[in-house]
């Protein structure tokens, strides 16, 4: 607490919120819902956003660029996709300002209003499949398989630093095939890899599924989502792949000539995520006494503090450890501010979720050791001056795997089955996480699940086990059961 | 003129969109001014920023993220930025679009008018002043040096593809000091890395100088500039860098407790470059048969044509040197499309700029050779099998230190002095190019001569030679030349 930080059990909200401000993530900005990100905090998105950038392009897809606005009529194209975006967006009317003439600063010029309304875009679907067809002709030029790290506006009406925000960066794959089997296998490898980033980078573990159609992307033919498990129960869906079958090209009218001369529709994929992720990776980890950062994501790996302060032996034995470390590709700072009492140092690294802490004591080294802390479970250790940054880096992987496993056992003792609807909110209501129950299949008895207890589907597992059952609410005959949660 | 590129002197405009088109770079797309960033364009970008990123942070700058939004108050409060910037923008003005009653799609909610409009940020000062102010209170914070990459939007009325358009790509440092000292050597010093950056990395060779009052950035007190020279004889402002004085934080109310506990407002720059240096990568270098990229930006330094096809001994042979090639760093492909004759691909791969191409044929194979031809001066050599990768490296580093060297040339060549208007005048037509001419120091003369002869003040160059002169206008007198010449 005297970090400021409210506790999880008094208020995981605040917490979340504190721990950001605390640890110099990110701040709120004076524009209502957007938010500034602070150095500290866009340097791990940073390593986030070059980690899946690699994913990508290892897998083909290559970066390309378009336009911040979409015409108006763009977005009423494609109807679904006009419902689910078109309403709550930063809406461009006019292209200049002009000194007011009564003296009151600068004011709209009436007589600069645009003919056609500008949208900031909400998600880029539109102004990209009108740029395809100018692209695509022939079966030679496809796949097209394109992403783009933008910035997007979604006016939301309540926000929250990270998860959700008016404006937001991320990364939007936009693909074009010739066969509806090569997109929806495109759709799936996306999944994997979202997968595989959350679980091995993030250390955080999530479940892959299928959205109902409810729950779809606006224009979707079908979506899959990763979904993961915070501290306090809820489900985040922190990744969505989009099988968007020929909407888009039926739309903008993007057709190709197949290897028999034929004209056919394109078939499309669309896939995200965005700096929500930031959120998923701070509640995931993090605890009462500050941030945690996985080692693989961190800016800085290991932080040297010397005992009380610097001095010729404390110096010389730091240079050491900053070289072997180095030389592994461990980022480490040594922290040489002589203001600053060894003890404050310490909550201040711990707040800022930094792996490892070496600590450097005149005492110590008299004995030839170094003494080590590891941020997860602040175990200390007394290793050999030599032997550190060779320890340093073992304790990075098993910080990295412990982050992991933590989650991984979070997860399982916070996954339930339901099999009536009053064990179902007994358990929403008393640990919450995810619940495996059956559903009737309908859109109806989704939402009323939902008003009635505020869980919604998160997912219909990939290979979920077939098995048959009755509906928690309605008692209809049901096939499998379905990953209910309370979720962000 | 197969390729369909218009030469440079039937139409230099012309060939310079249609080398952009054909090249695959960059396209017009369906909103007003903005461009579509195409995969091979948006992958020299990458190149060019991923350069400009290391340098940034090796002079200790890091990255953060503000609001791409500006409230329209903002832009008043610095009284010349707001007449810089705040005419020609897009302004949001409603958050909301909804179902038209008379069934013609949507339109915007009158209902969902912003209290206060919004303005798409033009550059990002205000904003992050507004910012500094919570994050600055004593000498302890300073100096602040943050970066930002970032799409700025300025609602220009003639657009051409990457040298203006109405949405770019850029980065825009702001940094805050505690003195004025520091904050001048900081905007000298990023001037010097942009310089450095255009010079090695772009092979584009500039002057480093001061701009004149009436060109200065609305709201500096200083802005130093990098000018670069076009084929066409036309100068390309291609980075500033601006000393901002107290401006922005007197306008921000951003004081700091120095070192004496006195209050003091802070100092700041700011430094940008854009998307506009593609426009003068592409015209430094290219010619009539299409790009020519520098190597230290090429996404792919060298292309492998089998001749006439593939078959077992060339790609035998081709593999050997892709392996070579990928040890040493160089990013190779081999063409092994069986549908394209050996003829097309020379041309296509010249039109991209591919410094370097393999050619394997069989002939030449027998005799354990390979033939290379440079991208910058067509030049063929036969090379042993073995030897290709080492003379490929040579060869990237000769190409780069050509176009460097060629363009310096060219520079030389069009770079003249004039002592009186009409030699001035006649130079402007005939030839083109810098002009080193005196000046009377105002900014009266400085407008009249755009207007006479359209050419403007490029630079005062840095560490300019003092000579005492008359101005070629006003025959006032001058106490030292200036770098005059038309620009884009």
């Amino acid at each position: 607490m005297s970090k400021g930080i409210t506790s999880r059990e008094e208020s995981y909200a605040n917490w979340y919120t504190d721990i950001i401000k605390k640890a110099g993530l990110a701040d709120h900005s004076a524009v209502r819902g957007c938010m500034v990100i602070k150095p500290y905090g866009f340097g791990i998105w940073e390593n986030m956003r070059d980690q899946l950038d690699r994913m990508f392009k290892e897998t083909g897809h290559v970066n390309a660029y378009f336009p911040l606005f979409i015409p108006k009529s763009f977005l009423s194209k494609e109807a679904e996709h006009v419902e689910g975006f078109a309403k709550e967006c930063a809406v461009v009317t006019h292209h200049r300002l002009m000194n007011d003439p009564n003296g009151n600063g600068v004011v709209v010029d009436p007589s600069a209003k645009l003919e056609e309304e500008l949208i900031v875009r909400p998600t880029s679907e539109t102004i990209i499949w009108n740029t395809y067809k100018d692209w695509i002709n022939s079966y030679r030029d496809l796949p097209l398989l394109i992403n783009q790290w933008a910035n997007v506006v979604r006016w939301e009406m309540r926000t929250r630093l990270f998860l959700r925000t008016t404006e937001f960066l991320w990364q939007e794959g936009h693909t074009a095939h010739a066969t509806k089997q090569e997109a929806v296998e495109e759709a799936e490898q996306m999944l994997h890899i979202y997968a595989k980033f959350a679980e091995e980078y993030m250390a955080m573990p999530v479940i892959k599924g299928r959205k109902t159609p409810n729950e779809r992307f606006a224009g979707a033919e079908d979506t899959y989502t990763i979904e993961a498990l915070m501290q306090d129960g809820k489900a985040l869906q922190s990744g969505t792949s989009h099988f968007l079958g020929q909407n888009f090209a039926k739309a903008f009218d993007v057709k190709f000539l197949n290897q028999n001369q034929k004209e056919e529709y394109v078939w499309a994929t669309s896939w995200g995520v965005s700096t929500r992720l930031m959120g998923g990776l701070i509640m995931t980890h993090s605890d009462d006494a500050g941030l945690i950062v996985p080692p693989k994501l961190a800016t800085t790996h290991a932080v040297i503090v010397p005992i009380p302060k610097p001095g010729p032996e404390i110096d010389e034995a730091a240079e050491k450890i900053m070289k072997a470390l180095k030389d592994k590709g461990i980022f480490v700072k040594y922290d040489t501010d002589k203001k600053k009492r060894p003890g404050f140092k310490f909550a201040e690294y711990e707040l800022q979720g930094i792996p490892v802490r070496i600590g450097i004591g005149k005492r110590d080294l008299e004995k030839g050791q170094v003494e080590l802390a590891r941020r997860d479970t602040g175990e200390k250790t007394q290793v050999p001056l030599d032997a550190a940054a060779g320890v340093v880096e073992q304790l990075l992987d098993e910080i990295q795997n412990n982050l992991f496993q933590k989650a991984l056992d979070y997860r399982a003792a916070h996954t339930s089955s339901a099999d009536d609807f009053d064990t179902f909110k007994e358990i929403l209501e008393d640990k919450g996480g995810f619940i495996s129950a059956h559903w009737d299949g309908t859109t109806e008895t989704e939402k009323k699940i939902k008003e009635l207890t505020k869980a919604t589907i998160r997912c219909i597992p990939l290979d979920n086990e077939q098995e048959e059952g009755k509906c928690i609410l309605t008692g209809q005959p049901s096939k499998e059961r379905v990953l209910f949660a309370k979720a962000y």
